[in-house]
């Protein structure tokens, strides 16, 4: 998805939040917003948002020198998910249709997403996934749930490559995958973190503090951005997303990023995502809160 | 009000939508938001928001060379205030306390703003008036609504300056200021509009369309800027204001522009609004949609 003229509010608004959570001060603050805005004008619009995430979280680093503001709330996500983790499998086992409760609640937790919101009360949003989960889906299959779809190319896929989000979530992710285990013994699943901290995207210490390592193979897209932008990843990464039979993409960022790569390829990409933001919804033309799983 | 750090985003979605409002391309949309960074690292926060509102919509002007986008909006806002006139004349008449009545539906007229929602439904927002109007006060008093001030300085007042908002909202000043006229025989009421266009803020033309000449006499605050910025103001309305025994401020961008201003003075200026903006409702200390009458 390119970036619309819509987005640039917002980039000033996460600017601003970001340098408030990492403990900067009013003047601070404005030269980040002010940085900010010296850079606009040369912003293509034909690159996606994340790439522009990169730049203002990035600002927001040089001039607060806290370079992980999100580290404590990444710690708590993680934590806070592990928590309600036998719950999570419990809802799972306890389903008739096990795959698609994991797959819904995988979506779920992206609810778990300071990026979009600037606010993040991971306790209730917990609370809001374990009680909304299930009312939230109301059929298999619509024009934005694809799960047939999903279902198909996942019984025919061997090497799996699943796009991380945002900590927290990556405990959803690891029951999804999991699942996926138990249902398909033979799937090789691959695990894509960021490499370097950005928002609350999880991190390869994420990945282990959540035990992905243990059904997955942890690695990293070589990225400090808030999404997949290919045309920047390591070497070693496009390798593996080149190798693989699927990608499970998690997250707004990730499909803001790949969706117009991949229109042109065959790469049988899932899009995982709450539609949290305007734009995206009307990009998608979804509606707000809507629980996406587009290929 | 002095310009808040999240006053910056929210300057940026205006441009936006305001270019767009003023039939602008994508390629022109981008120029002003661009020529609005170009702008922003100078801007001094100890300005208040409606001084950075005449250089946004300076700016759309310049570059669409639409000098009144507006125009037809005010028009359609004026002739259907218009179409409830008498509606509300028998909601006064009818009322138990008629002042108060006058007064409150003056408020709710307030809800005629572009500015701040950057969308308008007038008709939507008219129903919504007749319908919600007597909901919304609780108490002829509160921390807020401070009515009894407002009727104790009427009372003595010889001259009141009446500073107008916006079109159609126009209408719902007249009645008030025929309530006044109706409870007090003697006072003089000087009703100042902007000079220029300025979003969808009253002229005189606006004035005159609504009949508060009937009532008022029609002066300009010399300004194209979407509240009344006194330093800014022409030498023959600041006499006005000088001679004016009571003030009645209508709007969030009259109370942005006067409120630290007259803080210091002993002039009684009373703000009359609708709680719109999330940074004047924190200014404040009051709630989203508080209808407000401070002194």
């Amino acid at each position: 998805m390119r970036t619309y003229l819509d987005c640039i509010p917002c980039f000033f608004k996460q600017a601003l939040e970001a340098a408030r959570f990492a403990g900067a001060g009013k003047k601070t603050q404005k030269r980040i917003l002010n940085e900010l805005a010296g850079v606009m004008p040369s912003l293509s619009l034909a690159s996606s948002p994340p790439e522009m995430g990169k730049i203002i979280y990035g600002l927001v680093r040089k001039f607060t020198s806290n370079k992980d503001p999100f580290k404590e709330v990444k710690d708590k996500s993680n934590r806070l998910a592990l928590g309600i983790y036998d719950k999570l499998k419990k809802k799972v086992s306890g389903s008739h249709n096990r795959l698609l409760t994991a797959v819904e609640l995988a979506i779920a937790g992206n609810i778990i997403d300071y990026g979009v919101k600037n606010t993040l009360d991971v306790n209730k949003e917990i609370k809001k996934i374990l009680e909304k989960e299930h009312k939230t889906i109301k059929k298999e299959s619509s024009r934005f749930f694809n799960y047939p779809k999903f279902k198909r190319v996942l019984r025919k896929a061997g090497t799996i490559l699943y796009l991380a989000d945002n900590a927290g979530e990556t405990v959803f992710d690891r029951v999804l995958i999991e699942e996926i285990k138990n249902s398909y013994r033979d799937k090789q699943i691959i695990y894509a973190v960021k490499e370097k901290p950005i928002i609350n995207d999880a991190l390869a210490k994420d990945a282990y503090q959540c035990g992905i390592n243990k059904v997955a193979k942890v690695v990293s897209t070589g990225l400090d951005i808030p999404g997949t932008v290919l045309s920047l990843c390591s070497r070693k990464f496009l390798k593996i997303y080149k190798d693989a039979d699927m990608v499970i993409s998690k997250g707004q960022g990730n499909f803001e990023a790949l969706s117009e790569e991949i229109a042109a390829s065959k790469k049988p990409v899932f899009f995982l995502f709450m539609a949290k933001c305007p734009v995206v919804v009307r990009h998608v033309k979804c509606k707000l809160g809507d629980v996406i799983l587009l290929c």
